[in-house]
């Protein structure tokens, strides 16, 4: 069992009232439908999108009720993506737990996420908060264009400006959400609402670089799916680019572009393996704990308390964890 | 081509507006989606759900700027419905041209859908009205309820109630949205709302009614797809109801539901001919007429206008449309 971290104790009951809140979304439609939230809801995750959400909430003395409802909508935003995202990459697991599309139909499926989008869309207009409605919709259009854009150009494009561009898209700007549309329900002022948003976004690409890197270092059991997934895919994260850039003339790399990141099985193991065990590991860690250095100093410019210290501690949780 | 009916008319200035707005929405996102979005608005339609919202915000003296921002929303939300719907159809044609999962990938169908949802909540953020994003969000989930319903619950089943729950989500939620949503937004009366939402709930049973009616009418050519479609996916609607009721031992209905809905192509068009020519098709005709009927007198409780006479014709070209 995972140690409680203290940014979980501080805001432990509130996360529970978030999942509450979430569960009750499908009261009163199809069985069906309250079948699934159920298993999604169940094979849970982190929710470090809500932690940050009630944290920054919650260290601006915000309303409690308005910080669960943001909360609760953008963990379902997340996870209509996901939703969808499984169905699309084909993916049978996520977190070790069957996917959805796993045992549904993709009918089923399209429409559970788009269900999802509904109730996340709802929640947020219950914040009440006209600014925190259209950053979410505009943040659910950052996520899915990133999406299409990775669907239309080149998979196979080892590229540091495009790769900062997809993980903004994917990953940090409902981050950047998370801590703006919390500080914009708790009144924060212009100062504090800039610097919060830089905690977000530099927390969001460190915790995605974390994430590209434990797809090469962590085992099968721990990701929940088959390391190395990325590349398989033929997507190029931050460790196979720093490692392309070391070894341009390496045999593997040569396979690799050469067939498209389409190349054999056999020189796939290999490429896992050799990044595995290349210093673009260590040089992927750096580059995350330089967002975690900048996502902290942002954090430094709010007034010490409690909360900012679960903040800061979440932030070095995100560099530090296994899964 | 068609005459402009005056309904059309009174508003043509703004429906334009509607679709360069809608067109927008991709502008600075990846191309793919523009050409996407473009196809999809070309494609059209009658752009009925906008022509209502315009025309009760402006019977309503509502702001016009506001008012071409929801009907955008609205347009937009219907849109991706469809784009979704389509494909979980496997439908290649609709309005006789080409869907976008005709030529598309399903992950891109399914993407381009969520970016469109995603477009429409922002415009409908954009009404800075907190009532109209609840509404809106609201109608999205009775939308998507239903389609999921009717995957899970037994499709061969030939019931008055569920046809017209299963009509109020797929169709009606959405124009009573339009004439809510125009409303509240004009600050009508909370008498006029109720008027309006009466209005806009029988317009679209009738509308959705006529559509059915059509299916089994109409020629593939004015259809865009075969004659007696919803049967053949083993949907009944109004005409095949009413003929089951009047013909529960006719040959081709008892092989019809012997065979779960599912029976011999033979079967299937004797049976839509039958469907056809009977008396079911003039019933089912009344009943629409009887909506359009409390329609008109809700909208008759509203003070005597251009707009109400448009609203009343608007009314009645959606029984007299032949496509």
């Amino acid at each position: 069992m995972n140690k409680i971290n203290r940014f979980q104790n501080l805001v432990s009951d509130e996360i529970l009232a978030v999942e509450n809140l979430m569960r009750k979304q499908a009261e009163g439609y199809n069985p069906d439908l309250q079948a699934a939230l159920d298993h999604l809801i169940l094979s849970g995750g982190k929710r470090i999108r809500p932690n940050i959400t009630l944290l920054v909430g919650k260290l601006l003395n915000g309303d409690p009720d308005r910080l669960i409802i943001l909360s609760a909508a953008i963990e379902l935003l997340h996870t209509a993506t996901l939703v969808h995202d499984d169905l699309i990459d084909g993916a049978l697991l996520r977190r070790g737990i069957p996917t959805l599309n796993a045992s549904w139909t993709p009918a089923a499926t399209i429409l559970t996420g788009d269900f999802i989008f509904a109730k996340a869309a709802k929640l947020a207009a219950e914040t009440d908060s006209i600014p925190v409605m259209k950053i979410f919709a505009n943040t659910l259009s950052t996520i899915v264009n990133g999406e299409i854009a990775q669907l239309f150009t080149s998979h196979c494009d080892s590229n540091l400006d495009k790769y900062y561009e997809r993980i903004y898209a994917k990953t940090a700007s409902l981050f950047e959400t998370s801590t703006t549309a919390a500080a914009l329900i708790s009144n924060a002022t212009q100062n504090q609402i800039k610097h919060l948003q830089e905690f977000g976004y530099e927390l969001g690409i460190a915790f995605q670089i974390i994430d590209d890197i434990l797809d090469f270092t962590s085992n099968q059991e721990k990701l929940g799916k088959p390391v190395g997934g990325d590349l398989r895919l033929g997507l190029i994260t931050l460790p196979a680019i720093l490692y392309f850039e070391q070894y341009p003339n390496d045999h593997q790399t040569k396979e690799f572009f050469k067939h498209n990141c389409n190349p054999t099985l056999e020189t796939l193991e290999i490429l896992v393996e050799n990044i595995r065990n290349s210093s673009a590991i260590n040089l992927s860690f750096e580059k995350a704990n330089s967002h975690i250095d900048l996502c902290i100093n942002a954090l430094h410019n709010l007034p010490e308390c409690y909360e900012r210290d679960a903040l800061e501690e979440l932030a070095c949780f995100v560099t530090q964890r296994t899964n």
